[in-house]
Formats: C-alpha cells, structure tokens, sequence
C-alpha cells in the first residue's frame, strides 16, 4: 500500500462556536481537527468528531491534546500562556505563540508593546495591583474602566457614573492582582474591525474593515463595506497588518478601532478567528475560519477579497432560559429565503451568543436591518434592532 | 431546566463525499446528521461525528439507523427499495421516497413514468431480460448502451463499435436480469444539469442551469450561467420542475440534459445532491446540500440564487494510486489564491473523484480554466484541461 503525506492535525484548545465553524473549514481542506471541549453537548462538541472532553484550563487535558495535533491553536484567549510555552519547549508548535498571545489577553500589555508603532489608543491610565488610582484629567464624557485581562463580550468593562464609584471599581479590579485601565469614555462612537491573517513567515492578507455595532459592550452585528473614505481605509488596514507584524502573530489578528475625529483608535485585538470575521464565510473568497487554519498549518493564504457588494451579520443573542433558536428556525427562515443562519448548538441565557444570521445585499445597511431582522426571530426578542440602538 | 425542541437528527445512507459535504449544512443549521458508513477511514467517516460504521447494504444496518433518526435520506441511489419501503411502512420518513426514488434508480423506470410528460429522450429501445434485442434505426453515429440500474460516473455506460459488440453487450446486461437501453448515440453535445428542491407540500425552488463536461461518462467540471438563451434556459427550468413534481421528489433532483438541435433531451436524473450542484457551495445564496436537508427536514428552503457573475467546479480525478492531493495542497492553494479547494478524504485511484475545485469570475470560461488549473495540479496530472476534450 502506498503511503500519503498524513493529513494535518490541529488541536485546538476550547470548543464553542469558533471551534464549531472551524470544522467546516478543516473538512474542505482534509485538515484533521481536535478541539478541547468543557461540553461535549453544546457548540463544537456536538459536531466534531475530533471533540475531546477535558478542560482547557487543565494543564494534562491540553498536553494530552498537544501529544495528538502537529499544531496546537485557540477558539478563546483566556489560556495559560506557561502553559503555552511548555507545549513550544516540548516540540509542539502553538500559533498564535505565547509571547504574541499575551498581547491579546492582557490590554496592558498590548499598550505597552505598540509604543513606537504609530498607533493610538484613546487617552488612559494603567493602574496596576498596589498601586493607587492617579488624579484623572477632566474628560468631558468621564471614564471606562477596564480589567487588563478576563474580560469579553461586555465583561470586564464598565462604565462608571461618579468618581466614588470609579476609585471604588480600580480598587476591586486590582485588589484582585488584574491590572487596571482607566480610559476615556469617548462619545457617538464609530467602531470598526480589520482582521489580518499571517503565517510563519509574516506573509499576510488583510479584509477589508467592517463597521462593528454594541450594546452593553457586546457586538451585535456588522456590515461591509463599512464606508470609511479610501485614506482612513487604508490606514485601518495598514494598522491592523503593522499591529499584526509587529507583535508576530501566526494566524488571525482581529484589531477592533474606534474612529474619533476621523483618527482610528486601537480598542483591542483578537489572535483567533473573531465575531467581527462571521460574514467572511458566505461574502469573502475566503473565511476567517479557512484562512486561520491555512496560516496554522502553513499553507499558502486564500484570498480575503468580498465576494459581493455589501454584507450584514447580526448575532441571535439569548432573550430567556426558554426559548431556543431551533424553535424557531421555520419562522425565520421563511422570513427572508436569502438570510444564512448559523446556530452554535448553546443552550439558551440572556444575553449569550447563540448563533449569527448573514444577509448579502446591494447596500450595507439594507444587509443588516435584514439580518437583523432574522435574527431577532431566532432569538425570540422584540428587541430594538441595530439601526435603532447605534 | 427548560425542554427545547431537540434538533432534528437526518439519517443518510452512505458515507461519501455527498454526506461529507453535507456536515457543513447541518453544522450551520443545528441539525443532526448521522451517516452510515461502510469506511470510517474515508469520506463522510472522517468528518462527522455521527458516522455509524455499517454497511449501507445490509437491511439491519439501515434499520438501526433509522432507529435513530427523524428522517432517512441517501447520499447514492444504489440502495435496496423495498427495505427503503419497510422503513416507512415502520413510522420513519425516507426522502426522497422509494417509489419516487425507483425513477432515479433505474433508467427504464424513468422513461415510463415520464410518458405523458413533455418530456423528449434521445431516441432508444428498452430491452428487458429475456427480451430479444430488436432491429435497430439507421442511426447515424450508432448506439449507446445503458444498464438500466446499477451504473454511475461512467460506470454502465458502453460504447459499442460495431453490431455484434453491440448485440454482445445487450446479451450481457440482460443476462445479468438487467434491463438494458440502446440509444441514438448523438455527436457534439452540449451538456446542462437542473437541480430542482421540493419540500413534501411540494414547494420548490430551482437552481439556474449549469453546463456539465463529461470525459469517458465522468463529469470533469461544469460552468455557470450555462449560456442558454433565455427561452431555453426558462424552457429546461420548467421541465427540471414538472419532472420533479411528477415523481413527487422531496429533495434535491438533478436532471441532466443534452441540448440536441436546439431541444433538451433528458439524459438521467439523480435524488441526491449531485455533483452538478458542488458549486452552489460557494457561489448560490443557499448551497444544494442545505437545501436537500432544509427539505428532508421540511423546512422553508433558500434562495437558490447565484450570488456572483460566473462561477467553475472542476473535479480532482485520481491520476494513479500514488498521488494523494494533500501532497500537492501547498503548490495548489499558491496557484490561485482565489481557489476553493474541496478534498474528500478519500484513498487516491486512477479516474476517482477525489475533491473538487471552484473558482468564482467575471466569465465562466474563466472560472473553469483556472479551477481545472487547480484540480489538474491536485490530481498530480498533466492531463488535458475540460477545454481542450471537451
């Protein structure tokens, strides 16, 4: 019998939907995919047959998933980074690498390594355990506060309404040894992503920004183009890629910026596929999902370029305990017969990401309001669409 | 805890590339798909986690699947009716359903069932076992022969060069119990295929043609728009449909047509996705495999439309048995970054389908040379682009 090069295979620590929609991607290209599941009865763990129940927080659970896969990659930041290096020092290589992986799981630490790039950040203050809050200037719009590490989807940030209430949260966050990052809360803001998709050898494609919307600090859909006027786009984009280079990331490196008075300001990154890449599966050539897995394992990149004039994607998002998306998929789906919808397989809570709805269409904004519209159905919510709360 | 609806879980028989290409459509939509599969090393085994070891021919394996699932479908039509009768005298759905099925299984089924129709074939006799093969029209390119049941990728499909090659085969066929057809063997076609989704109340949504290029029986590639003018293109949309609805499909059919002087003659048709149909992957708004299984599971289908100007699958056919296409993956994802890249998973053998190739453009011509580009380099072969043969 002849033998073939053995198919790849990816271990990839954690097991929600990031994990889920990486499958399809692996089967296209006979990539092997492992994944490191808490729950084998929700998101990857229902349809990858390589689902291995452990937790990803447990040192052997993942170095038994390392000693399987020729390639370890994530679905989530929240990781031990010593961990990380010791499945590096062991022979296992681990993309994104840890040294660059501190800059997605620590906001500090993404400050301080993108001094001397020309990158700007809004106005702020890096309040670490031990140390006392300093006197704040006077923002007219006052503060953010945020927890250098831990936090997504709306945790790890809050918004405090009095200078009491702000000493009081700087204190919390650092009595529990997390840096502290008191930043200025800027109004009427317009949010945009890049994502760039890098291999081992730095070489990158780079998508085109997409304008991101939140409520209560969660994205709750996007669209693209996302009009931004040629100069800024290409700058975003040349942000993202030299962010992206400079601090060596193999793999995704999602940049979420704000645009204020015209000027792009780094809110934070991602290094693993991310919410603001969903529409890249129906409306780019190629997937955030396919083009990570590609940098992963070292392939040559696909091309990033959309596919169609305009995309709107908008997460379904828990309303209750009780309602479930598959209880109402023949209601949404008759609703708009174009509308792509992708359920996690999550049990459902308020608030929780229980799937995303894409709609392709000539207009940006018509693209969303559809996709929102859908998934709203899916979530069972009356809830003010995107248009309404931005 | 909150009872939800449980996903509805589609039983498929076979565990080929058909049922491997369907996972992604499941994952997408939270349904369950358990797969029964004769080589949990290949294919549609590799990559769902429903894979059930177990031969796709053996009454009790089908019957534990059913056992297991809402609903049986079929990724290949080489299957056993009447136990596919039993499933359903048992309380389980099977879709398409056997008597509709029987048409797709057997060629001469088929062209009875359609008498009434407005529907041509290519002039032919039916020569039933026992049956005497008949005196012969003075066709001027001579006859193809056909067994009626059994054949596929160019499989049951002859070519005789004289009378008594011919007489032979007949012989043979009929031996065997088989029904055999002799057909006016026409020069020059021009191939297209319709592939028409039907919901049980009969709703259905039909895909715009494509035109198909066969070497030796097996489909190489197809391009999209087909390039029929419109009152063609509308007149074999209208027949792919009334087909359909005379055979009271649910799920995808597939019908193949020859274009012989201007008029559609129907070929063979298929209750299955179909290769015809691997480019709606990427290029139609809903994908053949999530609109067989939104109607295997009777829900609202999706729009059928193609999102993109012009759209070329080219198949990976196997040059020999050393060749494995994840050999060639780096050098062919460099070819054209644009490429997408489908890989079955499947053991390498001369002429096996082993993956195919789509590529999106501004002209089918285009979009097909460059994914036969892809596919060649997959294949490990030199051989002849679709142009040049067909």
């Amino acid at each position: 019998m002849t033998t073939h090069t053995k198919r790849p295979t990816v271990g990839m620590i954690g097991g929600g939907q990031l994990a889920r929609m990486s499958h399809p991607a692996a089967i296209a290209l006979d990539l092997e995919l492992l994944v490191l599941c808490a729950d084998m009865a929700q998101g990857a763990g229902l349809v990858v047959p390589g689902a291995v129940h452990g937790d990803p927080d447990d040192p052997d659970d993942v170095r038994s998933l390392a000693d399987k896969s020729d390639v370890i990659t994530l679905d989530h930041e929240l990781v031990d980074l010593d961990l990380l290096e010791q499945l590096v020092d062991g022979g296992t290589p681990v993309r994104p690498g840890p040294h660059s992986l501190e800059a997605a799981v620590d906001k500090s630490v993404l400050r301080d390594r993108l001094q001397g790039l020309e990158v700007q950040f809004a106005d702020h203050m890096v309040v670490k355990p031990g140390q006392q809050l300093p006197d704040l200037p006077d923002w007219p719009e006052g503060a953010v506060v945020k927890a250098a590490r831990g936090g997504y989807d709306g945790r790890g940030v809050w918004f405090p309404e009095s200078q009491s209430e702000l000493s009081c949260l700087v204190g919390k966050i650092t009595a529990n040894g997390t840096t502290a990052i008191v930043e200025e809360r800027l109004p009427e803001l317009f949010e945009v992503a890049v994502m760039v998709v890098r291999r081992p050898n730095g070489e990158a494609v780079i998508y085109d920004p997409v304008r991101t919307f939140q409520r209560d600090g969660i994205c709750v859909g996007l669209q693209a183009p996302a009009g931004l006027d040629p100069a800024l786009e290409s700058e975003v984009k040349g942000l993202a890629h030299s962010i992206a280079d400079h601090l060596d990331v193999v793999g995704i490196c999602a940049a979420e910026m704000f645009i204020h008075n015209g000027q792009p300001l780094v809110s934070e990154i991602a290094q693993r596929p991310h919410n603001s890449g969903h529409h890249t599966i129906e409306a780019a050539t190629t997937s955030q999902f396919e083009n990570h897995l590609r940098a992963v394992v070292d392939l040559p990149l696909g091309d990033p370029s959309l596919l169609v004039p305009a995309v709107g994607m908008a997460n379904i998002l828990g309303s209750s305990d009780s309602v479930a998306p598959m209880d109402l998929l023949a209601q949404a789906t008759s609703l708009d017969p174009a509308a792509k919808v992708h359920l996690y397989g999550k049990t459902p809570r308020p608030g929780r990401k229980l799937g995303h709805v894409t709609v392709i269409d000539q207009e940006p904004e018509d693209a969303l309001r559809r996709a929102t519209a859908v998934a709203n159905v899916l979530a069972g919510s009356g809830s003010p669409s995107v248009g309404e709360t931005s």
